[in-house]
This record gives C-alpha cells, sequence and structure tokens, in this order.
C-alpha cells in the first residue's frame, strides 16, 4: 500500500498558492498535483510550470476548458485554445472540460449536447498538436442545466470514441458517476480512454450551494475502493486526484487537511 | 386542445384539504387528482373516496408506497401493503413507490438495489389480487443516496419488465428524467408499461431543502411538451398530473395557483 499515485487536487485546500501546495507536497511526500488556471495565473503559468517541474511533481489534470454550449463559439475556441497552451506548459496529463450547461433559457438538451460535440470536434486536433489530452467530463445530473449537459459517462464515451484516444479521454469521478446503474460497466468500457480518476464523497444534506457539497473520501456514502478497483481492472495506471469543494473543509489548516486526506486515501480508496 | 387528461396532484396545493381539493377542481373543471396517504387519512379514506367518487374525479395516483430498503422488512412489507389497500379504496389509478435510499452508513448500492426488487416481487401479487398497480418511480440521481436508488427509467424497467404489467408500471416524471440521454428511448421502451406520467419543470438554484426545488411548468428548462409527445407515442393515454413541491407556490392561494397551472398546461405541455 502506498501513496505512489496519490495526487492533490489543489481546490481541495483552496487557499493554498501553487508555492505552498509545491512545498507542501513536497513535505509529505505528495508525488503528484491537480492545478487550476485562476491561481496557476495568479502564481505566474511559466513560474509555476517551473516549481512543479524543479520538485519533480507530477501534473495530474488541469482544471479546466469547457463551457461549449456558450453562445461566442470564437470566445469558447479561444479561450480552451489558451487552455490547452497551459496544460501544454505545464505538463499536465490532462485539460479537464466542464462541457457547460444549457443556454440562458433553452430547454433545447439534445441541442446543447451536439454543440459540445461539435466544438470537442474542433479543438482535438490543436490539442493532439501540443500532446495535451482532453478530459470530458460527465458530470452528477444535478448540474445538467447550469453546468455540464454531459450526464453520464457512457455519454462521454459516446463522444470521445469518435475522435483519437491521445487527443480525447473522459475523467472518471466518484462523485458524478457513483448513482449511475452504468457506473461499472461504462468504467469497463472506458479503457484506454480514463484520462483522470477523481475522488470525493456524496454526503447529504447538500448545502445551499450544492457545488460545495462534496465530503471528504470516508464521509458519505460512495464505495470509493469499489469504484478504483474497477477503474484498475480497466487498465488505468495513473493518478488518482482528491478534489473536495467543501467550505468547513476549506476553513481547516491545509496541512490538517492533507495529512487527513492521506489517511483516508489509505483508508477508503486503496 | 383540452384539460380532458389534467390532474392535480394535492402535494402541488399542500394546504388544501381533500374536502377543498375536490370543490375547487369541480369548480374548474379539472377531471383527475393525485392523492397523498397523509391528507386522505387526515380527511378519511373512506370518506375521501366516497366524495372522490361522487364528484365524478379520477384519481391518477396515490402517493405514496415504498421505502423497500429499511432494514425492517416486516414493517415495510405492512405499510405498502396498508398502501395497496387504500389504492384499492379510493380507486386509484397506480400506487407510487418511491423506493428508498441507502440504509444509513451503507455504501452498498448494488445491495439496496436488489433489496427493491426482493421487496417489488413479494408486494406485486397482493396488489394483483387488489386490482392496484405498481408504480416504480425512478428519481433524480440528486436524491439516490437518501431518497430513491432507482435513479434512470431504464433501471426501473428492468425491475418492472420481470412482473405483469397489470401489476408493476413506472412513472415517468419529467422532473426525474428530464437529464437522461436515454429518456426518450427509454420512454419508447416503456409502452404499455406507463403507469402516471408527472410534469413540473426543473430550476435553478436549488434551495436548500432540495425535495422542495421544483418550478411550475414552463418556469425552468425541461421541454416539456417533447416528453408528452414521446409520452403519447409510447402509447399512454392517462392523466396528466402536475406535481410541484415549492414553498412560494404553497405561499400563494390555491385557486390562483390552480388557475395558473392550467394556463401553463396549455401553453407548455399540450
Amino acid at each position: 500500500v502506498s501513496i505512489g499515485r496519490f495526487s492533490l487536487n489543489q481546490r481541495t485546500i483552496a487557499n493554498w498558492t501553487v508555492g505552498e501546495l509545491v512545498s507542501h507536497c513536497v513535505r509529505a511526500g505528495v508525488p503528484s498535483v491537480g492545478l487550476w488556471r485562476e491561481p496557476v495565473a495568479a502564481y505566474g503559468l511559466e513560474r509555476s510550470a517551473e516549481l512543479v517541474r524543479k520538485a519533480g511533481l507530477r501534473v495530474s489534470s488541469l482544471c479546466r476548458g469547457g463551457f461549449f454550449t456558450t453562445a461566442d463559439r470564437k470566445a469558447v475556441l479561444e479561450d480552451n485554445r489558451r487552455a490547452i497552451d497551459e496544460a501544454a506548459t505545464l505538463g499536465a496529463a490532462c485539460l479537464v472540460l466542464v462541457v457547460g450547461g444549457l443556454p440562458p433559457g433553452s430547454t433545447d438538451l439534445p441541442g446543447a449536447r451536439e454543440q459540445v460535440r461539435d466544438v470537442l470536434a474542433q479543438l482535438a486536433p490543436y490539442a493532439g498538436e501540443r500532446g495535451v489530452r482532453l478530459a470530458l467530463e460527465p458530470m452528477h445530473p444535478i448540474f445538467c442545466s447550469d453546468r455540464g449537459v454531459l450526464s453520464t459517462l457512457d455519454q462521454a464515451l459516446d463522444l470521445a470514441e469518435a475522435l483519437p484516444a491521445e487527443q480525447v479521454g473522459v475523467v472518471v469521478d466518484t462523485y458524478h458517476v457513483w448513482w449511475d446503474p452504468r457506473a461499472e460497466a461504462a468504467i469497463a468500457r472506458a479503457a484506454g480512454r480514463i484520462a483522470s480518476f477523481q475522488v470525493s464523497d456524496w454526503v447529504v444534506p447538500l448545502p445551499a450551494d450544492n457545488l460545495l457539497g462534496r465530503g471528504l473520501p470516508g464521509d458519505g456514502c460512495i464505495d470509493l475502493r469499489r469504484l478504483r478497483q474497477v477503474t484498475d481492472k480497466a487498465g488505468y495506471t495513473g493518478d488518482i486526484e482528491v478534489e473536495v469543494f467543501n467550505e468547513q473543509v476549506w476553513a481547516r489548516p491545509g496541512a490538517e487537511v492533507l495529512e487527513s486526506l492521506l489517511r483516508r486515501h489509505l483508508e477508503h480508496v486503496l
């Protein structure tokens, strides 16, 4: 049992700068980090890339591109090309795509899903040229209207499989897929397409801001170990990234949260 | 265009007694109502049944049985047999089943789903003998952990199809199924099994109590007309029941809400 594949997504400890994240991870023996564009920009892209490289850390993912359903297609493409360039600079294993919800006032869900397919096809070759893998993230249906119209892993795979595997993969995020009766079968289907595996737990009641309702591994009802095993069986050997958005967790000292996460990783995931 | 298939679920106007519900519906020309066990018990079961029958109203559904995942199997069976008896007394077209979430502390989702299958098989013949059709309600995955481990219409159909169609059908509730990429295909598959069709709309942000986040038809992002058409095409000719749980709606005068519902039914559903 080791933490050799453990990755800390930086939004789990939201108040750390990239500099603090790197020094804490090095001290704790964490081999990999998941980065977000905004804190990376705040610290400096090149500076972040150099710091992470010198520290010997892997970058398991960069969050995030996407929002393909926005009306201004030109702006969407420009922003996502920038995100791809940033992922290349950071040497990230993938760029996570949150594909966007329904446009304001729209009830055309099939149309929004078609738009995701179109924009993805336009971006994939650009990502391929820069050695960046796009990672489609199916999202829990609670987010379908305002954040991500891809609701199941099967649906994400339907899109990904139309494009080369080195250009487009999928994210298996326990929070988003755990409820799906097809989850295990879809993870098996995803063999060769799993670009990222993220863990957090489902806890109820959800807070008023549903986005911040994720629990630390072990605090909720998801069989994390089982999903990790199924993901292993599908041949995924990449990092296991802990990504928890939770205001109560953010209020605690980061080093203490990290220590707890490592313990919980052994107890509930490995 | 007519309101001939319109049904008012009584929880949409929560402060009406069964008596008030019936008189308002008769006055407004509403031909059908969906009832709940608690207000029916408060008004009296036999008294409710007689009132509704004399008024010439149909009872499109009785809510609800279920919670099959509760540990005390004997109590579950007893309570559900009582609910079946009540549905028979009321002449309800079906008894809606909210199957229950995960038991406290459990992460065994497949086990909970198996338990639903077992209890359903035990209850179905009893329902059949009393001429009551059980209606499995797949629920939006936001409710998977604490309310309903059946998350998709396909999953509900997998269970229903193992039993006679006159004993077990499914509920198509727009709020629960709209996000599902398989929704239209699953509704087509449900031909002959649709026991109830319920409408309400998806609005964001959800309130702190997620259960009360439903919007009146037309206030949200669901293509209600499309889902109604697909349900028609699957051969469903039963009532179209409006079921909205929303504290702001409950705070308004019931007669005004009903008038608005009838208008919205024409505009957004028919």
